[in-house]
C-alpha cells in the first residue's frame, strides 16, 4: 500500500481545485505516530478558508484538504502505547479527505461504539474550538450568561452543549425554523431568528451576557458589544470581512474581544481540550449533528455548502471510503 | 465656612455650561473621609465626556467637575489615620474644581515636597489609569513591547514612564516635533509622527507588539490589530467614534481587545492601584510633566485645550486657588 484514493489540491482556488486522485502517496509513520483508515471526514469553514488561499497558516501545495476524521487504526510507530490497529478512533489534523491519515498520537481519540463514523468526524474542529474558545479563552464560570451567535452550525452546537452541561444559562441564535429548534433541542435556554428584523432589539431587552461566542464577527460584532455586561467577554469563532464598531462600548464595562484559533493552541492546551472532549464523551454529553454526508466526489458541493447554504443545522461529512 | 468657589455645572454641554459660582456649598467630612482645600485641578478627556453628557456613568446635576487634584488636608473625619490638617496631597475622586472637596481616604494620597501642586494634580487618572491598563488589563511582563498610540498626553506619558520602568521596550507615537522629543524624553525606545503619511508602515516594519495602548481608537483600532503579535492585546483608553476593524485580524493571533477604566476600578484593585503608583513615586519615576496651567475663569479654554488642541503634551492643570 503506496498509493490510494484521496483530494489533492495542487492550487488555491474555489471549489474546483478539489480533485479525487486514486495515486496519492500514502505517508509514512513514525515512532509516536497512528496510520488511520479514514470512514468518514468533517468538514469545516476553515477547510474552505485554507483551500481559497485566505488563511493564516497556508500548508505547502499539493496538500490534501479535511481536518476531521474518523476511521480505524491502521498501523502504528513503535512509541504508540494507547492504540493498537483495528481501533475505532476520531482524530484532527490535516489531510482527512484521503484513504489513510498519518496524525500524532496526540490528535487521535479512542471512538466508543455508541458514536457512528459520521459523528466521530463531527467532534474534533467543532468541540475542540467549542472548547478552547469557552475554556481556554471566555474562561466560562457555572452560573454566567452565554449567547451564541449562530449557534446551528456545528460549533455553535457543541458550544450550546457544552455550556448548558457546564451549567450556563445559554441563548442561541439560527436563521431557519430548522436551525432554531435544533439549537433548543440540544439545550438552550432561549433562541432568536437572526434573520429575523427586531431580533437585535428584543436580544437588548434580555438580560446582558457575560460571554458572546460569535460565529459571524463581520456581521454581528458591533451589535454584540453592547450587549455585553461589565467584564464580558466575546469570543470570535468566525468572520467574513470588516465590520465597524464602537470601541466606547468596551470601555465603560470594560469587556473585552478576543479571536480563537484552535491551530494556535499549544501542545498542553491541546492535551487539555483532548481530555476535556474525552471527558465529555464519558459523560454523554458530546452529540454531533449531522447535516449532511456527501460522497468524496462531491466533496466541492461540502464546501460549497459550508459557507454559502442557508441556514446551517450541524456538521457536514464526507465519506471517504465504505 | 459653608459655601465656597467653585465651578458648577447646571446642564449637560459645551464648554460654557462651566460656570465659576461663589456659594458652592462645601460637603460635610464623614468618619472616614478627608476635606482637602484644593489648589491645583488635573484637566483629563474623561472630564468633559461628563460635562458633555456623553459619558455612561453621568452625576447628578449640578455637579462639580474635576476628578483630579492637589491641595492641603484641611480638616479629616473621625475615623481618619493616615493623614491630618496641613498634609500636602494629591487626590482623585470627583469635583476638585473648587475650593474645597471631600474625598474617601482611600481617594487621598501624601504629595512629597518634591512634586509642585501642578504635578500632584496630574497623578491621579493618568498614572492610575496607566497602571490599570498596563496591569491590571494587559498584565504587562518585563521584555515585552509595547506600543503607546498617541503617547504625548497625560496618560500615555505615565504609560511610556511605568512601562520603562518595568522593563519593557517601548514605541510611542505623537503628532508633533514637540510631543515626539517629549515622549522620547521620558523614556521611549522610538517614536513614530502619527500624522506623517506612512508610518503606519513603518510601525508594521517593525517588531510586532505585545500590547498596544490605544488613546484614539475610533482612528488607529483597525490599523493597531495587525500590529500585535500572537496572543497580543491591544488596551482602549480613548475613543471618540466608530471604526473599522477586521477581526480575522484577532483570530489566528489569538489577540484581544478591551476597554479599560478607572472608575470600574473595584476596591481592591483601587488600593492595588493606589499603593503601586505610591510606590513608583518613591521609586522616582512619577514624573509628570505640565503642558499649561488655566486660571479658574479659564476652565473652559481647559477642557476646550484638552479635546481639541492639537499635538497634546501633557497634562493641563487648572488653578483652583493661590
Amino acid at each position: 500500500m503506496s498509493t490510494m484514493r484521496g483530494v489533492l489540491v495542487r492550487k488555491f482556488g474555489g471549489v474546483e481545485v478539489l480533485k479525487v486522485e486514486s495515486n496519492v502517496p500514502v505517508s509514512s509513520v513514525a515512532g509516536n505516530q497512528v496510520l488511520v483508515k479514514m470512514k468518514m471526514s468533517g468538514v469545516n469553514p476553515v477547510d474552505t478558508y485554507i483551500r481559497s488561499g485566505q488563511y493564516g497558516k497556508l500548508p505547502e501545495l499539493p496538500y490534501i484538504p479535511g481536518k476531521d476524521g474518523a476511521g480505524l487504526v491502521h498501523q502504528i510507530g513503535k512509541g504508540v502505547t494507547k492504540f493498537k490497529p483495528g481501533d475505532r478512533v476520531f482524530c484532527n489534523g490535516s489531510g482527512t479527505l484521503a484513504e489513510y491519515t498519518t496524525f500524532d498520537e496526540s490528535h487521535v481519540f479512542h471512538l466508543p461504539d455508541s458514536y457512528t463514523m459520521e459523528e466521530g468526524a463531527s467532534i474534533g474542529v467543532p468541540y475542540f474550538t467549542a472548547y478552547r474558545a469557552l475554556f481556554q479563552k471566555a474562561n466560562i464560570k457555572s452560573g454566567e450568561r452565554l449567547l451564541v451567535h449562530g449557534a446551528s452550525g456545528a460549533v455553535g452546537l457543541a458550544a450550546v452543549q457544552m455550556a448548558k452541561a457546564y451549567g450556563l444559562e445559554v441563548v442561541g441564535t439560527a436563521g431557519t425554523k430548522e436551525g432554531l429548534e435544533l439549537v433548543k433541542r440540544v439545550g438552550a435556554h432561549a433562541v432568536f431568528n437572526h434573520r429575523q428584523s427586531g431580533y437585535l432589539d428584543q436580544l437588548a431587552a434580555e438580560p446582558k451576557f457575560d460571554i458572546i461566542l460569535e460565529m459571524l464577527a463581520n456581521v454581528n460584532l458591533g451589535a454584540d458589544l453592547p450587549l455585553m455586561k461589565a467584564r464580558g467577554r466575546t469570543v470570535i469563532v468566525g468572520s467574513r470581512g470588516t465590520v465597524t464598531i464602537n470601541p466606547r462600548d468596551l470601555m465603560i464595562t470594560e469587556a473585552c474581544v478576543m479571536g480563537v484559533a484552535l491551530l494556535a493552541a499549544q501542545d498542553d492546551e491541546w492535551d487539555e481540550i483532548g481530555n476535556g472532549v474525552v471527558k465529555a464523551i464519558k459523560e454523554g454529553w458530546v452529540k454531533p449533528v449531522i447535516d449532511r454526508v456527501y460522497p468524496l466526489d462531491k466533496v466541492g458541493d461540502a464546501h460549497h455548502d459550508i459557507i454559502q447554504s442557508s441556514g446551517a443545522k450541524g456538521n457536514l461529512v464526507v465519506q471517504v471510503q465504505e
